[in-house]
């Protein structure tokens, strides 16, 4: 979907584009409010429009992560940038072992956009949220002028309770050699579908970023107990990044093996085409996990049973053998070191 | 301070301006975080870079609040869009009744922008939040091509606990004829330093922001019981705005005195100059209570103990005389209804 700044002329038609105004905190603020944001986003806290929301937590144990999305394009195969906001902090909150409750979002939007297309963005928002069950309860817009920003960027910011026993899930505490590495599906999609959509690079190639929320997929895996003994959603830095960060934080060996890294047809043919490595591209909905070895077939049972996990593999294994490093045997029989990127990356994927 | 935008030759000197790989998730973001976020912000939880920050709260009862910030110019007389940031969602969080615990921040900075700076704010930052008693413990950063974003956007998004004798207090419920309208000092400070500083006016004014986290303050009037019935912080829209949509979702009548509204002088001559109603321009450190008639002295009195109430005054009271709309006796001995803006108001303030 093409997006069209408008010509300066018709900018004030606060019908049709966001105007400075909207952001003003006047009766054009309250209109926006309650004809776009209210219509998606209904529900009572959010309707009576306060200056904080207040929200009940089965638990004093909690959890908060951010994030910001400026991801460019705003509309690309397999989302958009509201479906990503939200994607993107149940995800963060979910590896945490945390139970997503609330979102808040910060819209930042360019004077011209159409509202159209706001509205487009906000309806994506309220139907993944939806499917996420969590529920958005606080929101803020600020319009800047035209030129100082890139049409929309939208802050998500959410709040999840713990469970006691999950609270160590993203230190890695208690893995040792011969855990599994396991990745719940095909990598390098989304990073790969942004790249295709934004340089126009008229590849045909039906490459669709796998945007999508993992909570319920990580809690179905969380049930069994000592299972899952760390895991972390491979976003910007790729499977490659979250591995090598671990690795490196907590000494210990990897070996991984390349043929067993799940990968799409057209998404291996994109990242041979243009030379990315897909071990570090962007994924939005893959989770790596390290499993205790005597687990992991339970805990890859609970993966296949789910829509978003049929086709999670083993990886690879943990080892003592070289400690803080990643070896990865590869499909045509030798070995790479794998390491952390330090070059250039795909910028604004997220 | 004048914030340059470097030339393009140089934008890739890492040690001294935003790259676009400082927001790659790389090892250069992980500088970025190590070397000014974790110096400054340094506490446990964030120094171990989760996906999430894990807290713990002494309550179920939550509270969220989320704001972005835009403000322009980034640095202005009494503040800083760092300082603003805390202040901003503090004090939301203390408006709606509930103790700000912890805040997230996510920062859009722009290739470019020098680290200096972005130090400074950070700074500017952690001093504010431990000034307020609030840990920073979530964040994140996004950087975007030169000229997609200017110099710096900030959201910050916090969650407060709530007891359960204050949920109501945004709701006004309890309102009644005889109480009174209380503000704790002089108003539109904020909105007229960031005109005069941003159209380089060259007036001579000591007009000076009154940004200021307001929790400490508000948290002591709480304590008296039955005794503030609402409360909300008066910024964008001003003190106009605050009463006005009070005055029409509850359907009650005030009657303001102009004479008895503080201001300074150097607002006010700034005001007249450039033709701004003091009563719709915004303040970053004004609450605006309705108060039970037969606590208003102990609750003047808690006020004026601390030092952003010490010019804390009644303007005006609530009446059943004529519902729903707000009049207000001017200085020259007439009266005006204050109704709700809809006209431009001053952009880019926070």
């Amino acid at each position: 979907m093409k997006v069209l700044v408008t010509p300066t002329t018709d900018m004030r038609n606060t019908d049709k584009y966001i105007t400075m105004n909207h952001g003003s905190g006047g009766r054009l603020s309250q209109r926006l409010i309650e004809e776009l944001f209210l219509k998606y986003f209904s529900n009572d806290t959010l309707r009576q429009m306060p200056d904080a929301s207040l929200f009940n937590s089965p638990s004093k144990n909690l959890a908060i992560s951010t994030d910001s999305f400026v991801v460019d394009p705003i509309f690309f195969p397999g989302g958009d940038i509201g479906k990503l906001a939200v994607c993107g902090t149940v995800n963060d909150l979910a590896v945490s072992g945390a139970h997503p409750m609330v979102l808040s979002c910060g819209f930042i939007l360019e004077e011209g956009l159409e509202l159209s297309v706001l509205e487009k963005i906000i309806q994506s928002m309220a139907v993944t949220a939806a499917l996420a069950d969590v529920q958005i309860i606080a929101g803020d817009t600020k319009v800047v002028p035209k030129g100082k920003c890139d049409k929309v960027f939208i802050n998500t910011t959410g709040v999840g309770w713990v469970e006691p026993k999950n609270k160590t899930i993203s230190s890695g505490i208690g893995i040792k050699e011969g855990d599994k590495i396991i990745v719940n599906g095909p990598i390098a999609e989304h990073g790969m579908a942004i790249m295709n959509e934004r340089e126009q690079l008229n590849f045909k190639s039906d490459c669709v970023s796998d945007c999508a929320c993992l909570n319920a997929l990580i809690e179905s895996t969380l049930s069994i107990d000592n299972a899952v003994l760390f895991m972390r959603d491979a976003t910007r830095g790729g499977l490659a990044t979250v591995l090598c960060e671990l690795s490196e934080r907590i000494n210990v060996g990897m070996e991984l093996v390349e043929e067993q890294i799940p990968i799409t047809d057209s998404t291996k043919a994109l990242c041979d085409i243009l030379g990315f490595d897909p071990l570090y591209v962007a994924n939005e909905g893959k989770v790596v996990m390290i499993v205790a070895s005597n687990k992991v077939d339970v805990v890859l049972g609970k993966l296949h049973e789910h829509p978003l996990g049929k086709k999670a593999q083993i990886i690879g294994s943990i080892t003592s053998k070289h400690r803080g490093r990643i070896y990865m045997e590869t499909s045509v029989g030798g070995k790479r070191i794998v390491d952390v990127l330090t070059g250039d990356q795909l910028p604004r994927i997220c």
